[in-house]
């Protein structure tokens, strides 16, 4: 029998999760939840429903696992709490600061329905952090090193496009190849943001708007460009849309580290991400941990947990045998 | 209270746990066991004994978790059940199509015993065992690479030794830089042997011996190095000794996958070690793993196990708190 899946929130996050039920043969998609009007979301799943996220408590015996798709700043901490009284839930919750709180809230709501909820699933944090502990586990004296890019930051995307002028933005957060390499030589260097990171910013002005001012204006923008060496590209409309609609991210977590009597020899644990599509492979992740869920589930757990909590086999379709013999 | 470790054989693994054990404050080595005269074993713990392997029962109350650091070929299959009647046990058991028996037989004998024991935990089989499983949960829809290198192949380097006329040998491993470009690509290529990996040999010679025939029985050696492209340096003594005498090695393990309603977009998930000294990176693992096992054994769980069945959090010295505040 296959593992019921509910997809709560229908952005781009969303229709991730849709398009990754249908690769993974052991999970169905039961319905969409949307506050938009129903019947103004079409969906790719022709054996789905799409049902108002006020009728959501309909379907609570008709959903194994619930994917909440929402925003980090103001959705997922009321919305993961709640759901998770009535399901199985996973979330991708990303404000690393709040994230002790959610996991508290989280865990109170999901004892007191009988259920389960993994939280802060997807690349980071999740891939990111368990590779991260895993280096730390292993190399116990040494620096850790995250680098994020070539991808595109909404958030610092969203910045430029509120600069006066701007009809349009597209920021790439790019890793510097120098400082990847001095990190990669295990010479532990101590990096300054500058140092790790250049910003490039793609822009469509409005038709005679000052460009040399929001050049400057970017540039300067504390918190979000004044740190980092800055270059702003003018485009037409046109190559914004040719050349820059997707969402690609990636990164690298990098942990250098030495062992021995002596700490005589070195050692570089690197672990590199390159994706065309940042919400599609986050949802990939998260189906993953579905799985994972339903499973702690059936043994009868509850409360919330963390991609740190979860013994890897429980993400896979495969039973134990299978795994041991192909993958060990 | 520390967790109490027992090093079970004294090679290059076990020197490597021991190092280990140096930086870990939550571990302590009570004893080496070994089967050569235990006064004529010296060790680089002062607090530690050197025992008899004959004597090992008699620290049945006073180890909590035995790293066992013999051989995959006859060692491991005998000794690991064995002691795992005794003791929580760990090992590096590398013979991958022997590990669904392996496991089999430790469970039967940890389960007897009332122990845990984790097998076939290192680099690979190990971390890279777990970056396959974590990738192919999450990329369903993709091919797997891995690729080892630059690295000294113990194998390879006794092959070389045992052609007459040649006094001392080391064998290196290296993937071909082309064949990786490739895969990170996301052209999913499909690789043959001589691909992906080149072997280079650096030799020293008796005196007088015809280099010529050895370099012709290295390169057709089948098994060995018929399927590769090879390169035979011919060294003196002394630049073995100054240039060859580490143990280094590493590799990497890739995926390649599709995610999208119709495959439209490529993803790779890219890990890679690069390791001074293979025996002591090894050791950290096992070393990690041992505080899983302990763990699980306070649990009151026992049987046979293995890296897919660890929580990520169960390696870690820091209590849960701690890492989701700074590793999440």
């Amino acid at each position: 029998m296959s593992i019921r899946i509910g997809i709560y929130g229908y952005g781009n996050l969303g229709r991730g999760v849709e398009a990754a039920v249908r690769q993974n043969k052991d999970t169905e998609l039961v319905a969409v939840f949307t506050r938009r009007a129903p019947e103004s979301v079409k969906i790719a799943t022709e054996t789905a429903k799409v049902v108002s996220a006020d009728k959501v408590e309909e379907y609570k015996d008709k959903i194994d696992v619930m994917i909440i798709c929402g925003g980090s700043a103001t959705d997922l901490p009321v919305q993961t709490p709640k759901l998770a009284k009535l399901f199985n839930v996973i979330d991708s919750f990303d404000t690393h600061a709040k994230i002790p709180t959610h996991f508290a809230n989280v865990d109170a709501a999901a004892k007191e329905g009988g259920n389960v909820g993994i939280i802060s699933v997807g690349w980071d944090p999740g891939m990111f952090s368990l590779n991260r502990l895993y280096a730390n586990c292993i190399l116990t004296d040494g620096a850790d090193y995250t680098f994020w890019g070539k991808g595109v930051s909404q958030g610092h995307s969203d910045a430029v496009r509120r600069i006066d002028g701007v009809k349009d933005a597209r920021q790439y957060t790019v890793p510097v190849e120098a400082a990847l390499e001095a990190v990669r030589s295990g010479s532990n260097p101590e990096l300054t943001t500058r140092e790790k990171h250049t910003r490039v910013c793609y822009v469509v002005a409005e038709d005679g708007a000052d460009k040399a001012r929001i050049e400057n204006e970017i540039k300067t923008m504390p918190n979000y460009f004044s740190d980092y060496d800055t270059t702003v590209n003018f485009i037409t409309e046109e190559e914004m849309k040719r050349d820059h609609s997707g969402l690609p991210h990636g990164g690298f977590v990098i942990r250098s580290g030495k062992t021995g009597l002596n700490g005589e020899h070195k050692h570089i644990i690197e672990y590199r991400l390159q994706l065309d599509s940042n919400p599609e492979f986050t949802a990939c992740v998260l189906l993953a941990y579905a799985r994972a869920a339903y499973r702690f589930s059936q043994e009868g757990a509850s409360g919330c947990k963390t991609v740190f909590d979860v013994p890897p086999a429980y993400l896979s379709s495969m039973d134990h045998s299978e795994i041991i013999s192909h993958l060990l």
